[in-house]
This record gives structure tokens, sequence and C-alpha cells, in this order.
């Protein structure tokens, strides 16, 4: 290729991306019996399939003419006046001037990074944070500041001091508040409402990403950063059916203030047009029809069990030598190992025993997770957990001894 | 909103966007029977619902539990192949190292500017040109280069004399070069040879957005781009099923240089992690029956018959007064009238009169085209186009009269 014409590598997260992309590239190699820890999926049996394939019929089938044309760009009437509805009365209640539909969480990321961000511009991160969230801010050059997270989520004392150091205030300051990814932990109300002081005291965005907070094990009573803010325009929240209902079906939804209303809707034009319209009336059929209710307090106590399991497989297996993270909902638990045992090098051991995870450096554009791994217990079953961590066992049994 | 987060507005094309806006608010409020040929929509009957319906059951039923998941972000093995089996024989055969499933072509669009595009550098296009890429384009604050097209298509002596006096190469040229939009010209073959020797020549990108070029009214027999290019990195096709098959589905495909295959997937994770799998699962169902072929057959004549409707009806109505293009495919025309008619003045007066179109300044970023318009035939039965057309006659005499 010309050089004049090179791609522009800085624009793709490759740094990011390479951890993700071995070791998925590895784990699809693979041919034999594996555990998956890996994926951040639903479970299989968690996707309510039947009944979707059932509203298919009609939602999408040959009653409905127009259900294969283009969508109006901020989504369909039928799926924004269900959501509307469906979000009444939670800590997401919202309203119709503030809502866009979009093709699934990522592209709310997207959007705000595609508004918000010129490049150089310092975007504050948890530390571990979302590997894909950091792909999109860099893929919009964002210069990262990575903030460590604790129990209590995202510590604002180093944010404070991180953005004292940078010289210069965070433009947006993202978080997935709510059984965060990669970690599980839930950032606190004092913590919560203090990030809302910090972001109106710098006139930075709060870009409040919560795919798992309807998937607590019990209730846990804290309002969403969304409710907290009460209409602040400087909080804009990202929300997705891909953990709660069907990855596969690419829907989302941005909540932000009506300001911006048109200029998103402009800017996801440029991305895809519209959000595949089968889905958006798929998903309006499913939540009219009232499943989501119910399929929710199915999965809550699905995933509570297998949060359960793992964290008994963990402390027969790894007690004294590891310690993690105990969500109260969500998909992940983080793993951090006390020897300096490298868990990119423990991937390929780890697979060969059958079992799979993604390394810690995966979620930290500067590297700093060299010994911990994310652990999705979501997508397995009790036994298959068992099983599962047991291998693991091993695995790091074998590392240590070559 | 404080000044520190305010969103950016260079980074969402609403310079461009906003004819269209103000064009399809204006639409959309209507209670009134309108002919549209605003909208670059498929006939509604020639969107094979009642097939996609029946092929639903199987590809996306309770037999399928899979198809509610994350697909492959470089799209699904189902489709690669059927599409690569599909695309065999034709100008657009490929390999699948060279293939990326995308969510429309819109979002081959987004990729391709996200790779190669940095603020300030020059991008070619045509004038007029596909407003939607415009909007791509301008968020990643590309420098527009309009060059004018005739007949023949891009105008190249003229694409020379604008790179000499900007006085810098293109690091992409973006064409439509089959039936364009929305002029509906197609570029000779041999201006598709000279493009590609001039991209070669300045290392320019050739951004080939090929939508229409299998909806010609009889075999043009040109090649496309990709197949000229013979497979040189400079050629980047999109690709999509949104015309030919069904544009709610948001499935397209991206055709380039292998060696840029593992950036479009990073860049793709960034954007919306991946397509829609069960819209995937359908189109590949879709393509495995065989049904593309015959589906592309009847719509190439419906298309014929409406085009040709449309220019009778132009004849009769508009003869002396304007001149428009006569495309051979594809969905659009391209008036121009002879006399100084506000486009932007005469569609509210069109709409009150029941006739929709997209006046020509939505399609350049300068505002050249004050006095042309777009018509899309392919929306509309020859019945209604004589209708419309006719409203639209009244319309110009009714502006011309105030």
């Amino acid at each position: 290729m010309n050089p004049h014409a090179l791609p522009l590598a800085h624009r793709t997260g490759f740094l990011v991306g390479s951890v993700i992309d071995s070791s998925t590239a590895l784990l699809a190699e693979q041919e034999h019996d594996i555990v998956r820890f890996a994926m951040g999926s639903p479970a299989p049996e968690a996707i309510p399939t039947k009944i979707l394939a059932e509203l298919g019929e009609e939602a999408i089938g040959a009653d409905a003419p127009d259900a294969f044309d283009y969508a109006a760009t901020h989504g369909d009437p039928a799926l924004r006046s269900a959501l509307l509805s469906q979000l009444s009365g939670t800590s997401d209640a919202t309203s119709d001037d503030r809502l866009v539909i979009t093709s699934g969480g990522m592209q709310g990321l997207d959007l705000a990074y595609k508004l918000f961000v010129d490049p150089g511009d310092l975007v504050a991160v948890e530390s571990p944070t979302y590997t894909n969230g950091t792909a999109t801010a860099l893929s919009y050059e964002a210069a990262l500041l990575e903030v460590p997270v604790d129990e209590d989520g995202m510590q604002l004392d180093a944010l404070v001091d991180g953005v004292e150091q940078a010289g210069r205030r965070p433009k947006v300051i993202y978080t997935v508040p709510t059984f965060q990814n990669p970690s599980g932990v839930t950032m606190s109300l004092a913590r919560r409402r203090r990030l809302l002081d910090l972001a109106r005291e710098w006139g930075s965005v709060v870009l409040d990403d919560d795919p798992y907070g309807m998937l607590g094990f019990s209730d846990h009573g804290l309002p969403t950063l969304h409710e907290l803010a009460a209409g602040d325009p400087l909080v804009f929240s990202v929300r997705t059916f891909s953990k709660t209902v069907a990855p596969g079906l690419r829907v989302g939804w941005v909540d932000a203030d009506p300001s911006l209303r048109q200029l998103l809707i402009h800017a996801k034009q440029a991305m895809d047009t519209c959000t595949n319209l089968p889905a958006q009336r798929l998903l309006a059929a499913f939540l009219r029809e009232g499943y989501l209710d119910e399929h929710l307090r199915a999965q809550r106590s699905r995933y509570a069990a297998r949060k359960q399991a793992m964290h008994e497989a963990l402390t027969e297996h790894f007690a004294g030598r590891a310690h993690w993270t105990d969500p109260t909902g969500g998909f992940f638990l983080w793993l951090t190992f006390l020897d300096a045992i490298d868990t990119q090098e423990l991937f390929e051991v780890a697979l060969a025993q059958g079992v799979a995870f993604i390394p810690g450096n995966a979620f930290s554009p500067q590297g700093r997770f060299p010994h911990a791994l994310r652990l999705c217990f979501a997508s397995s079953t009790p036994e298959r957990i068992a099983q599962g961590v047991a291998r693991l066992h091993r695995a790091v049994d074998l590392l240590a001894a070559a």
C-alpha cells in the first residue's frame, strides 16, 4: 500500500485489542471441551429464544410488511413507547425527547465519544475498565487517565489526584457504575454523588454505561447516575438489551439531554443510518407483552447461584493464593493472584486444560493488571463452573511448575 | 451545559444534515396523501417480506438457539460463505480474507473514514454526492473537494484541477460509480481506469461505494472498480443488501485488502461489537436458497418500468423547463430547472400539493445545486409517478406565480 494511504492504526484501539485478539483467536482454534469464563455473554439458556421466535412470527412475519424497511434514526415508535413504559417507575425512567435507540450499548459509547472527544482530550476511565469502551475512546484519540477502583467503585480521590497531575479537566468521565465490567464492583451512593459534584465542578460529561444494573441478585436500591443527576445535561447514559435479553439483537439506547438529540441523530445517520428494524419490533413485542420483568427475575436467581458456585470453587482452590471480588449482580468477578503469575502466559496453559478467561491486561491500556484475570460466571452452569475452576487450579500449578 | 462539555457539532455533519432534516421533519408532519420521491428506499412491494418471514421461522426460530447470541465481529460464518458463493463469477467476486460483514453500507463508509482520514485530510467527492457519506467524512473532519459529475460520472479533469489547486493529494476519493446517488449517472470504463491510475499516482484510497450496481435495467457489462483494481490495496469497496433485499436488515459488507482485516475488526468492535445476528442468518438463508438472482431479475424490470414512467411524465410536464438524467439502473434521477427555481422553497409548496423530493443542496456541502432536486423513481408505481410529477408541475407553477 502506498505510504500516503496507510491506515491510521491509532484509530483502531489496536493496543488494547491485541490481548483479546490473541486470546479469542487461540480460543476459536480449540477443538476440545472448554469451560468458557471468557466472554461476557448471557448464558445460552438465559436468552429467551423460544419467546423471541414466537413473537417474531407476528412482529416480523408476513403480516408486518414494513418490518424490513428503514427505521427512524432515533428508533422505531413501537419500541420507543414500549421502552418508555417499561422504564417508567424505575431508576432509568425517562422521556421521549431524551431517548435515542442505538445498535447496542457499544454504539451509545461511539456516539458519546464522537460528540464530545477531540484528539488529545482527557478521558478518565476506571482501572480496570471495559475493553471495547477503551477502544472507542482511543478511536477518537482520547488521552486516557486510568483511575483505580475498589469495592466501592472508582476511587474519586485518585481521580482528583490524576486530574491535578494531568493539569487539565477530563472532557469525559467514563464509568460502569453498577456490577462493573470487569471487576464486578458497584459504586457506592456517596461516590455517585461526589462523582456528579466533580463533573459539575469540572464541566465533564459523565458517561454512565450501565448494562448490568437490572441484573442485581437482590434489590440493591441504588439510584442510577441518571436518576441522581435529575436531568443535568452533563450525564449521558448508555443502556443495552444485550445482557438482559439477547446480545445478537444489537439494540440499546442512549438517554441524553434533549439539546443533544438532533446531533445524536446526525451522528447515528453517519454510522449506520438506523438500527435493525426487525430486532426493534421483536423487542417492542417482548416489552409490550410484559415478558421482561419475569425474565429478569429468573435470570437474577440464575446468576446469583452461579456467582455463589464460582465463589465456593474459588475458595476451595485458591484460598491464600488469590483474592477476588464478590459482586452482588452482573456477570463478572475479578481475581488477582498474590504471586506474580502472568495471566497472559496462564491463558495458553489454561486453554490446554480446558478453561478460558480474559487476562487482566485486556482491561488496562497501561497494562496495570498482569497478575489478574476476569471470570464470567454467567455463561456456565454451577457444575461447569466447579469443573472450570478446578481446571484453572491445575493450569496455575502447571505454570508454576514450568 | 457547561461550556467545557459542549458537543462537537463539527463532528456531526450538521451542515449537510440540515436540508434533509428540515425536509423529512416537514414530511413526517403531513397527513394528506403524498407521492414520495424523497427517500432512497426500495419499493415496499420489492422487499421480499413473505420469503424473509418464512425463512425466519427456521433461521431464527426455536430450533436455532444461538441465533440471538453475539456474532463474530467480521460476520457470521453462514452468511460469509453464502455471500462468497453468491459473488463468485460476478464482478464483485472476492475471497474470505477480504470480507468483513457490516451493519449496512453506511458502516462500511464509517469504517473507511475511521481507518484513513485524520482531521484536515483531503477527501474528493462527487458533486452532487451522497448526503450521509458526506456526513461521515465530516464526522472525521475531512476537508471536502467537490468534483462535478457529468453523464460519464466524476469528471476526472476537474479532479486533477481541484487537486492541483488544493496543493495536496486526496487521502480518499469517494465515488458511487454505478447509478450514482443522487444523479443516477454511471462512470464510464475509461474513467474507471483513469481513476485507478490517478489513485495509484497519488497514493489515494478509492472508496468504491456501489449499492446499486446489481440493479441495472439491462446488463451494463461494466466491471466494478473492485474487479478492475485486481487486488490493488488502494481500493476499498463498500456493498449493501439495503437496496437489493431490505434496508431494515442493516447488513452490508466491506471488501478490502487482507492487510486491513484486523484493523477493520478492531474498528468495528469499537462501533457496534458485531452486526445483528438474526439478520445475518436470514440473509444467509435467502442467498443459500437461491432467492437473490430471481429477486433481482424481478426488481430490475420493475424499476426499469418506473424510470420509464418518470421520464415520460417529466417530458410531458417539464420539457423546455428542466433537464434531467436518464439512468440505466438504480433508484434516482436528477432534475435541474433551467430557471432559477429554489428547490428548498419548492419543497414546501410541493408537499402541500402532495409530492416530496430531496432538494439539490442536500447533496452538496458547498450548496452548489439550489435549482436541482433528486427524484427516487423506485418507491412508487408508474401510476403514482405520473400523479406525483403532475403535482410537482403544479407546485412549480404555484411557486413561480407567488
